[in-house]
């Protein structure tokens, strides 16, 4: 790929191979009508060019559509020859070109600085990213006149309003800043204008070590490629970051990026792709929605970036047909190539993502076993706050089994660009409820979240975690300062055995205190609770708020379970059945929770949450979650109802050691797990009447 | 079709042609390949005849599937010439024959007859239905020790059980009975029993009036075809209807069955078929699971014999494409050459069923509009009660559009076949809330369920309903027995125009009487609450159960409206908008209300209603619904958030005539709905300064 690429991204030769693609059965096929869809539209419809308007109104949408449609309009002319979606991807530029000048300032909505288009900087730094690359595509067949006029009227003045007039926000370290930089140094790039294409690559200072595209790199990921704010805008910073990347590939070789902070761009590559989900799903960690996938097209540009420029495991291959399109471009061809290479579905791994620009601000375990749609992925999370977007939950666990998730996220409050929801931004119930540790599936303390629900103090520290030894998907996570006095620690395991269908999730939560608290352990399902196998469960005749603050104010309680050490459940979601069994030392009170109260507006979804109460100074809960049988509504077929783990006890054992007995109709499984620091001088464990040689971390011994 | 049919539905040409099909890319060659695994996993596993156990249960589960596989086995040996696949078939047989007569009976569960595979004798009817059709196919190849070693171990004592044992069982009408004369019927033609044979079709007095397969026809379905207790056991009585018939078909044309009672049997292939929504689930009328579809076996055999043996209509060869399967049988190879000749969507129509064996016991107005998976479908039921299955339901409203239901039917309290759920029999919820007036969408008066909630009375009842002139998709109906004193009329339309992307449901419910009642609009919606757009909303603080009967106490009141006659609501259910606008002629109090209180065993379903409660003698409420706008959450792309509806207001009429005026941006539309006695004498109205001259029930005019 070092032929020319007359088009910035695209070169004559690379839209040829694209055009090959044109019916291809595949991502890249489908891709391609869709763009010749929406483009024949367009011109049916003709330029309309709106005035300003609120997030999620006509006006707004139309902009972003139209940067869209300039470029889409012009690539599509290229691939065609076509000089009618040319002309008209030139119109809608010139559209632009004739009232930007002097269109007024929106009036600013959140902490974003306004633009002209959009309330939002950030939209019109998207807009332009888009319409520069049109431009690319245009370039060589406008006049200079033409030409000249765009300049004057539409990309100057933005170049200008980005880097003068928000001169002070133009280094700012952000997922914002991310497509600034991108957009400025795109545009640069097409218009010729090195002082622009400077700043954009090493900041004003022209150090690259405080702000442009090299500081950016450097400091939003860790040197693993972990992104601070999560998944959700991992996917929405990439996109740039994988458009200006592929330009400089192209244009500016000499800069190597992506050798860049050791090759941080591949890194986060990887991380992004490999968070998902086997259906594509991002969890979703911190200010997040619960669908946003694969098919984004920032993960779309990553996946083929990755093919192209890296060498990308069969894993993710295997994942990327989770996707319906793909970026039309060289790369995106190179990835369709490489898919038809991985004949069957690869195994997945577990992995570990350290955070922070140092690597060293504890991390995110990405725990998985099986294959496609069939594994599961357990993510246990103690890394960095995530700034802004940061939710309290700290070693906090989600888990994804057969399709589903089946510990969920809550994810943000928030209807993204529905006008009627507050005009599409943030809702107050995303601080009130979303962001607050109850509404994760972790350990709550005195019924306050962590670090007191303070982001500035949040963000200055960290958990930590470490991958189990002996064991293909378990980690062990800690926190000492969530909450003043309280240490926390987390190890969860997925368990293969021949006794079960599926493997089973271990979750065992620890904390440590000399004062005694109360522990909140909690989680999140779907589906309709089946039964409760033991104690008595009672509904409430009328539903109570659960408390005053920290998420609490939004919780009903609606049934709750007589204090027990043991208690039992199985709830069935779709097609899948779930139980959970769960062990305390002290007797704890169980209570069955539904979101939504003091929710006047609906801002916040009715989910379905379990919580375990109980006070201590040092306390353990041990919980077992497995899925199991099968339910066809339609068919009417049903089997497996009843949990496969008849029993799950504690076994005595030496300070250091937990053991656990897991009872099936097949036999016994005994887990234990060692306190590595003890493991060289533990040569024997007598568990029953037997001696078992104790040399790792992690043994897994059937009985 | 005349030649020999050797296997009793299926003959060496016959099979022939479907071996055809074995890799086709259609619903045959899917049902091909799914016989061919399930039965090459069966002869992996071997003969597994366990003993006696729960509906749900292992035992429960191996024995169903077993008479499916000695069918499946041995219609895959004749296809594919393959004696193991024969022999495997006969080995099931013979382990049954073995064990069968020494079996002792099953305690019973419910008010049906104990089997001794199953608890309740149903399901031995299936049993042998299947078995028998194996057997047809094995025979032939059959030495006569092997033979007779079946019949006297398995087929005799099942036909004694269910001829004599349960003799006074054998002519009831109801669809258990259809399965026993079918099962018995469909025995004694393979094992060539007159005695049964005739029984079987005439009833035990010879007369085919009174029971048998003439009479189970004659007196379960209408002269129209609907069933009386609705789509849900219509799919499932059609089952044994569609291969008893088949099976006259071919060894006794002289019965001219598919002429019998007017012709019954093909009239309510039609009414089964066309009763579908159009993602192929049927409306969840009376007793019913929600997900039911087309692909239920029944259904299957429904769709095949009526594009084989009559003229499908091609709206229905377009719904068969819902059907992931089919009938492995010449009907099914039929049905595949007829759908390939359907090239495009057939257009629906809007269909009016009459119930009762006379036809004139009211009915059911399906009402359609558009085409595939877009197309709408609204039914109005004012028909029989529906027997033990029934719902106290008369004027009732289902709603579908845009792929889902919009205004929902809850289905029955049951999961069957999960057999923690009570053995996957119907739960006391059943009858406690999913039958009540209440659950449905309609209104409930002085808070209590129709005819006092007495099926009894109610099954003596029924209301009547017809289509509106004027309007391809409109109709009304009437009740004026469900409540003493209290007339109940309704009219729904789909209202289609220029205005807006889908068609507008109108729907408007009068109630008169001479003492003042508590009216209690209610309807059951999905999705998550976008926002009330006039008066003051407000979330209650605790939830309060909104009354001790008829369903009411497994309501929750979670939030309420101030009093006003006009009320709109939007609502977000997956990627559409929906709008509910609401005038009433008096003041109406507005309650959010969600399905669970006073549920310890978590039967219920934790469902979303509105109500609309008032006091009055005489009452109208006006309402109309809107699908709009569209939502995807992965892609962040919204629009049309906002009702298309501007305003919805009654304009002043003369008695008899109802006008309605809807505003929208792109204009205003009148609806005159008229008394059809007072055509004749109306000629003029003036609406606005305007005249317009009415000479149909139903005029849409614009403004």
């Amino acid at each position: 790929m070092s032929a020319p690429s007359e088009y910035l991204l695209w070169s004559h030769a690379e839209l040829d191979e694209i055009r090959q693609q044109r019916s291809a059965d595949n991502a890249m096929g489908r891709s391609l009508a869709a763009l010749e869809v929406r483009v024949t539209a367009s011109l049916a419809r003709g330029v309309v060019i709106p005035g300003q308007g609120e997030a999620g109104s006509f006006e707004h949408n139309t902009h972003k559509e139209n940067a869209r449609l300039i470029e889409g309009a012009a690539l599509l002319g290229r691939l065609d020859d076509d000089t009618r979606a040319l002309d008209h991807a030139h119109e809608l530029l010139a559209g632009y070109a004739a009232c930007y000048r002097e269109m007024p300032y929106q009036v600013a909505r959140n902490t974003n600085p306004p633009g002209k288009l959009f309330h939002q900087i950030l939209n019109e730094h998207i807009w332009l990213l888009h319409a520069s690359l049109g431009l690319a595509l245009l370039k060589p067949t406008l006049s200079e006149a033409q030409y000249q006029t765009l300049l004057e009227g539409l990309f100057r003045p933005m170049l200008e309003m980005f880097t003068e007039t928000y001169r002070h926000d133009f280094d700012r370290i952000h997922n914002h800043g991310l497509w600034s930089v991108a957009a400025v140094g795109i545009c640069a790039l097409v218009i010729d204008s090195p002082s622009h294409l400077a700043i954009s690559i090493d900041g004003l200072d022209g150090t690259g070590e405080t702000g442009g595209f090299l500081a950016q790199i450097a400091l939003l990921f860790s040197p693993q490629g972990y992104y601070v704010e999560g998944p959700y805008y991992h996917r929405f910073a990439i996109h740039p970051l994988c458009l200006f990347a592929e330009a400089l590939v192209r244009h500016c070789p000499e800069r190597n990026i992506l050798e860049h902070a050791q090759g941080r761009i591949g890194k986060s590559l990887n991380v992004l792709l490999s968070s998902a989900y086997p259906d594509g799903r991002f969890p979703a960690l911190n200010d997040a929605s619960r669908t946003m996938n694969l098919d984004d097209e920032g993960a779309r540009c990553a996946m083929a970036l990755l093919a192209a420029r890296y060498d990308a495991p069969s894993e993710l291959l295997t994942l990327a047909r989770q996707q319906a399109g793909c970026w039309i471009q060289a790369n995106g061809v190179v990835l369709m190539r490489a898919m038809r290479e991985v004949s069957h579905e690869a195994e997945v791994r577990s992995q570990l993502f350290h955070d922070g620009p140092e690597g060293n601000s504890g991390g995110h375990a990405h725990l998985k076993r099986g294959k496609g749609l069939a594994a599961q992925h357990a993510v246990l999370t103690a890394g960095q706050h995530g700034m802004g977007h940061g939710h309290f939950d700290e070693l906090g666990l989600t888990f994804f089994s057969r399709g589903k998730e089946v510990l969920k996220e809550y994810g943000f409050a928030r209807w993204v660009n529905v006008e009627t929801k507050f005009g599409g931004r943030y809702l107050k119930e995303n601080e009130g409820y979303a962001k607050q540790s109850v509404a994760h599936n972790l350990v709550v303390v005195d019924m306050q979240s962590q670090h007191d629900g303070d982001h500035a103090l949040a963000d200055t520290q960290h958990g930590n975690v470490a991958l189990l030894d002996g064991c293909a998907a378990g980690a062990r996570a800690q926190c000492d300062n969530a909450y003043e006095n309280v240490a926390m620690q987390r190890k969860v395991l997925l368990l293969e055995s021949h006794h079960t269908e599926t493997p089973l999730l271990v979750d065992i939560i620890s904390l440590q205190s000399e004062q005694p608290h109360v522990y909140d352990y909690t989680f999140n399902h779907g589906g309709q609770v089946i039964r409760w196998w033991d104690g008595e469960f009672t509904a409430l005749a009328a539903w109570e708020v659960m408390g005053n603050s920290a998420g609490y104010q939004h919780l009903w309680k609606t049934g709750q379970l007589t204090a027990d050490t043991a208690h039992s459940m199985t709830w069935l979601d779709g097609d899948s059945f779930h139980s959970w069994h769960q062990i305390t030392q002290a007797p704890a009170d169980v209570f069955e929770l539904r979101v939504g109260a003091n929710d006047p507006q609906h801002n916040l979804r009715p989910d379905a949450k379990v919580m375990t109460r109980l006070t201590a100074t040092t306390q353990t809960f041990y919980n077992l979650f497995e899925s199991h049988g099968h339910f066809n509504e339609a068919l009417e077929q049903c089997g497996g109802a009843r949990p496969e783990v008849i029993s799950f006890t504690t076994l005595p054992s030496p300070d250091g050691v937990t053991v656990l007995e897991l009872t099936f109709s097949t036999g016994q499984l005994v887990l234990v797990l060692t306190d590595p620091s003890l493991l060289p001088a533990l040569h024997e464990l007598e568990i029953g009447e037997q001696y078992y040689r104790i040399d790792q971390e992690v043994m897994l011994l059937e009985r």
